[in-house]
């Protein structure tokens, strides 16, 4: 069968020398998908990284406004073609059409685009700062090599290595991109890349701006995050793979950022499971099994006081876990995994509640899952029940008294996010001074009354947190334009001549509009 | 002989079974000086790492004021302490008394940790980032755990791990330090944490707030990176120190900002050359023996136009490094380590002008060095001719054309800075547009018509630059506030109810004067 093609060096073509070649399932059914798809190997990188180097020189000349065009253009490009991105991302993930794909990821999408490109055009991303006394001046600029983009298979478009948030962040801040495409959803991903090429074409961005290849062997990945021509990369998966490319990145000195992995601990304080237990049951319930579960802020540990109203409410829940019907999950892979993970929990203490089995359906399925644990269970092996299971499969710790809770929170691993669910009466806010200052240097977003699932796109999120959720405690992946720091390098200017002055940093503001911090002061003046 | 206390645990106390103990030198005489230092083992690793982490905790409920407050003292405390502090360090540096301890460093000392406390009391440093509409809110914060140290041998005062730019950045930013001294001037340090911790019991901050030690065997040290309870690190030395750290860190998924090596390419375009030759080859001799060449900005790399002119210039710039006296080296091991660097750049192929040797003098001495290549030379051994010397030794390089001098330019390894002089009638521009792109992405800081030496504190400054001059090109060590956020977590509050925020996202601006980001707007209103 004909292999599809790879975009590489400004345009579709087919794979060089490639060392193998995979098909993708429809976890919906286990059955394969039609297309095949190239394993890449050192040719098609080799090009890859050429092209990129030279299109990183090529986009320093770009103004800013035609990449918003791209950007908005390639919005709009995905715009029109909705309904064929959602037909081929339902069969390659078993994501519901509607409401989610149709009416959450899409939107989310062009939207993270559309707020790139209003970022690129207004110019206060990168943080002009000018001492008009010493004349020394500096903004971040791009990286000089290209963003290489490795996506999650859980946001088939709203992550998507070339259309997501790290694409959208790495093209605004002026870097070439080379997605390297999840493996579970790689027609969607092709859909994708041919509207960002067309858009990069009809725009006139350098041609090597977006490449594309789907899968390499394990090595070649290695080079994609440590090659010299390279600027930074991006990965969101699982942990294992993430600490790989990190190693790797690491000894090349190459800047990677990596959202690895979160079970984002939920507290449920005892005034607040009085006042409203059971609507924070039915909470629990709909964030643990939004999309099957598969989300990096799935709430994987709840913390709960021992007590009558504690046990009610396991039950409450429990029943709700029993009730609902268990989601698809993304890959073939995920039933094993969550089996593997499941019995690490128990091996280390945990006791199955609801589920802990494949179930029986014709996709690849598993039983939603509630385990618990006591505290000082918890406080014997922290490591092994902090281990995540990627679905809905929850550990309830229920500690013996606030002290112990506390202990717990304490051995907590760095998470995306932390949730602490309290009283509106202030009954709990003793025990929330208590556990909050434990837990705020664990996570990267605090919540109150809040489920962790749903993540806003606004200039305020951190969608980040220190490690091992990430690679590094001081970035976030979503929000603009604070996501596009990760992909920018700090440019400092002393004593140039103005005539040679990047715009953002010239005496005059750019747009008038563009905020930059001149002699310690944001302004949006001239100089 | 006795040996001097180390600094942990909140008080002054003997090293608990040291390993080892060692002994300063004066390298103007080559003499042992007095004292005698301990080598710290497990024992005292233990204990600064639990007080550490005691401390972090409990810099957090401490206000901005005292944080200042503590700043502000230690800088008087010095200013009060400064003949004391300059004849010791002049002692175990050999770096003069006046101007450059007395007149210079000093100053720039205090002047830091009062920049710092400004910025603490302003409290803009943490970028408070509002959205009022989905009431997500996020800032800079504390890391959690304390800021490991380690400072150069070249600045006892301003870049010393326990007075610095980094100890200043890290405090402000609400850290605990743990000081790791430079072996170079132990009595130096002593002196510098005597003062911190005086001001540390005066302000009432925590106890373990500052700690210090003074060596380590290479494993344990190695832990000072690593070690679960600590934030990030800090490291200003050589390139080998910097990449074990740097490993051992990247492993233990903590953040580790380094400043390793640098050659700073100058380049002196023909224009300039015809224009100021002279002029600029007293600059170039000024910056290059400027503290006899010991600076992470010193220009090690000379880059030219074959030409007429450039011969005579060479001529002027080796007349200069032969008059001029070889100035005494921080440490013992300096002049074999320039002998060696020579030697490698020799074998690349690189031929000496002047110098070459090591000098005869009372103290530790090498001549001034100038050597030579051409651009095919260069583009043939690119790695080994960017060896750094650490002294009073430059290499020029002589290229045949433009083109080649591109080339040459391409590759460069991350540089902190790259300085380009072009003649003020606009002969130079046409090869500055073909030079500065290839130049940008490879340094920190640009400079025109300007020696790279001399590193003002200012906000815009930029003391980094990419791998290998630093582990991450987004970051620099010097510039308030913008030094601080190497060490600092970026905290998300979403949904947390108003009295539960910190301070700096209340609806009310806490000092009337703070710039926030409220709804993309920078402001100093209230909400």
């Amino acid at each position: 069968m004909e292999m599809q093609n790879v975009l590489i060096a400004g345009g579709w073509r087919a794979s060089k020398n490639p060392v193998g070649s995979y098909t993708a399932l429809n976890p919906a059914m286990k059955s394969a998908l039609g297309e095949t798809y190239p394993v890449s190997g050192e040719d098609d990188l080799y090009d890859l990284f050429e092209t990129g180097k030279t299109a990183a020189e090529q986009l320093r000349t770009v103004s800013p406004d035609r990449l918003a065009d791209f950007l908005e253009l390639f919005a709009a490009k995905i715009e029109e073609h909705t309904d064929v991105l959602v037909e081929i991302a339902n069969l390659e993930t078993a994501l519901p059409s509607e409401p989610r794909l149709r009416n959450v990821e899409i939107p989310r999408t062009t939207g993270q685009l559309q707020q790139a490109a209003a970022a690129v055009r207004e110019l206060s991303w990168c943080r002009a700062t000018i001492d008009t006394a010493s004349n020394i001046r500096s903004k971040f600029g791009p990286l000089g090599g290209p963003v290489v983009v490795f996506g999650p298979n859980n946001f088939p478009f709203a992550f998507n290595s070339v259309s997501g948030g790290d694409f959208a962040a790495a093209i605004a801040a002026g870097n070439p991109v080379i997605a390297k495409a999840n493996p579970g959803h790689p027609g969607t991903t092709t859909q994708l890349a041919r509207l960002a090429h067309d858009a990069v074409m009809e725009t006139g961005l350098p041609p090597g701006t977006v490449q594309l290849i789907y899968r390499t062997p394990h090595d070649t990945g290695l080079q994609l995050v440590s090659h010299p021509f390279i600027g930074a990369s991006a990965f969101t998966g699982s942990r294992n793979a993430g600490l790989q490319l990190k190693a790797a990145a690491d000894q090349a000195g190459k800047p990677v950022y990596l959202e690895m992995s979160s079970v984002n601990p939920v507290f449920i304080l005892p005034g607040a499971l009085r006042e409203r237990g059971d609507e924070i049951a039915a909470e629990l319930f709909g964030s643990c099994s939004l999309g099957a579960g598969q989300f990096c802020t799935n709430p994987g540990l709840i913390m709960l006081l021992k007590s009558e109203p504690t046990e009610a409410f396991i039950k409450n829940v429990a029943d709700r876990f029993s009730a609902g019907a268990p989601g698809t999950l993304l890959t073939a892979s995920g039933p094993d995994n969550l089996l593997n993970a499941v019995a690490t929990l128990v091996t280390a203490g945990a006791e199955i509640i609801v589920g802990g089995e494949i179930a029986e359906a014709d996709g690849f399925s598993f039983a939603n899952t509630l385990l618990r644990v006591d505290g000082t269970m918890f406080l014997d092996s922290p490591t092994a029940l902090q281990t995540e299971a990627y679905g809905t499969a929850s550990l309830l710790v229920v500690a013996d008294d606030i002290d112990q809770l506390k202990q717990v929170t304490a051995v907590l691993e760095g998470n995306l996010t932390g949730s602490i669910y309290t009283d509106t009466q202030g009954e709990d806010d003793d025990t929330y001074d208590i556990i909050e200052p434990e837990l705020r240097p664990r996570v990267g977003r605090l919540l109150n009354d809040k489920m962790p699932t749903g993540v806003a796109v606004v200039a305020a999120m951190n969608h980040g947190g220190p490690y091992p959720a990430t690679g590094h405690p001081g970035f976030t992946a979503v929000g603009l334009p604070a996501a596009m720091l990760r992909f920018a390098a700090l440019h400092c200017y002393d004593n140039v001549r103005l005539h040679r002055l990047p715009l953002e940093l010239q005496d005059t503001n750019p747009t008038g509009a563009m905020w930059r911090l001149i002699d310690n002061q944001w302004t949006q003046k001239d100089i």
